[in-house]
């Protein structure tokens, strides 16, 4: 049977020790961004968008290898989000995985530099993988762009705090958490696959999954903070309700969530069927996604 | 004669008209952040970077149109650093070009959300071109990606804000207008040559040209910022020296700054000998950037 907690294990191991050796040295000019820059990359995390871009390529029958320098700028490029998430004209929170956030830590003006620094270095990062034919040279820079962009992840903030405190509806909701969370998720599924030879209809199979898969995280997410203390977090149960955000169990309540949870979970199960390599992983970090207690 | 006035107005319009399609549509979703992004863009600005990379594909006997959609990404490139340089954690400026900065008018979150949307979508719009062998499919990204990044305009940002009311000296004075000005520039006049397909040695001499232009442009910026009242810009004669920014003005006084900004203009030009295009424009741009006047 497939072992998920040892399977995690090796994944996140083999992320974080790339990353600690790929990032700029703390002591390279100038140092307080680089410093920054370790700070937040390094701090932890569940490693979720390289794990699945590495589980990815595995489920088409890729090598890992292949995808380990994409995985680590999805990993980047997340942390520039969280980076720029906390600050205070954003959601102004001063702890982040019960450390405190980057600007508390670093000051503001450079806090908002290591979050554009780790921007540009996930770009620098993901252009050195040339994906096989018959996947342009340029293919896995466009998935990446376009997810991050403003009608990807960026477009998801923006009308997360637009409609901050506003009455919430279940459109708003699905358009926040589909462009927030679950675009950045599929375009690591996707470039995953891509990395590791997808075919046509493994790479739209994987975009299903990673879809569901998002929602899925950020429903499980929204549930997590309303009922859990999450002091790991550094998040007080509630928080994001205390604070108008929208929210899908402010719109649809706590037993729908975790029904929809649920339901999103075994549609992307069912999506990878048409893939050809060792899908196993992927299976299980759906299930993961929707019982974890973080 | 070649005339500069002509070649710059027309190469203006035809950045000007290509950005104006190019950017998203001002009330696709979310509206306000297109708006924000379009805004700060299209309003107005010497263009530059896009038209030095133009002229360098020129310069190497290349074509503008193989050049264009690099020299857009320069171009917004730019912008997003200008959206949070204004930011109230960076120099807080209210007026940039005359116009209110992007977060008086669309508030501070979308303002620094717009600007990482730039970011984004400069990385989306470089990795369009695929360059002309022997050049790497990749390789304008990495040119980009490394020029933008952490030893690059963003290490010469933090410097910048580190130094403010520190006591001026020459070797920090040239690290910050190295990095925060000149890497792009260079990277422009590079970004172009390999576009436009330019041999190994005239890539050297580009980024030979690029650095020492860029020099002189900021040496010119720190001279106008303390003689002119530029009204234009929205900034008041000395606002950099009130404010404890390291000049080239406030290390090596006025004189003496306009001599290095001669020198580098002449040193730029004798760069371009080994070009086998027409670098007429090249010559003349760097007559622009020591004379102008704003």
């Amino acid at each position: 049977m497939f072992d998920l907690q040892q399977y995690l294990k090796e994944k996140t191991a083999l992320v974080n020790k790339a990353l600690e050796r790929s990032l700029p040295a703390a002591d390279a000019r100038p140092a307080i961004l680089h410093r920054a820059m370790r700070y937040s990359v390094l701090a932890g995390g569940k490693r979720l968008r390289p794990i699945l871009c590495l589980a990815a390529a595995e489920a088409v029958g890729g090598n890992v290898k292949n995808a380990l320098t994409s995985a680590l700028a999805l990993e980047i490029l997340h942390s520039y989000t969280l980076i720029h998430d906390d600050l205070p004209c954003m959601d102004d929170d001063v702890l982040r995985r019960g450390k405190p956030t980057s600007h508390v830590m670093f000051g503001e003006a450079n806090a908002l530099l290591a979050g554009d620094a780790l921007l540009t270095l996930a770009f620098e990062w993901i252009a050195k993988t040339i994906p096989p034919p018959p996947y342009k040279p340029n293919q896995i820079i466009l998935e990446l762009a376009k997810a991050a962009g403003s009608m990807g992840v960026i477009g998801g903030q923006v009308e997360d705090l637009a409609f901050e405190r506003k009455k919430p509806d279940a459109a708003t909701v699905n358009y926040i958490h589909m462009h927030k969370t679950a675009c950045l998720i599929t375009a690591a599924a996707r470039i995953g696959g891509i990395c590791g030879g997808a075919g046509r209809g493994e790479l739209k199979a994987l975009g299903k999954y990673g879809e569901k898969a998002g929602l899925a995280f950020q429903i499980t997410d929204d549930i997590l903070n309303e009922t859990s203390t999450r002091k790991k977090m550094g998040k007080a149960a509630g928080s994001d309700r205390a604070r108008g955000k929208m929210t899908y169990v402010a719109v649809h309540g706590l037993e729908k969530s975790r029904q929809a949870a649920l339901r999103l979970a075994g549609e992307a199960v069912r999506a990878l069927q048409p893939l050809k390599g060792d899908k196993q992983a992927l299976a299980a970090l759906v299930d993961f996604i929707v019982t974890r207690k973080l």
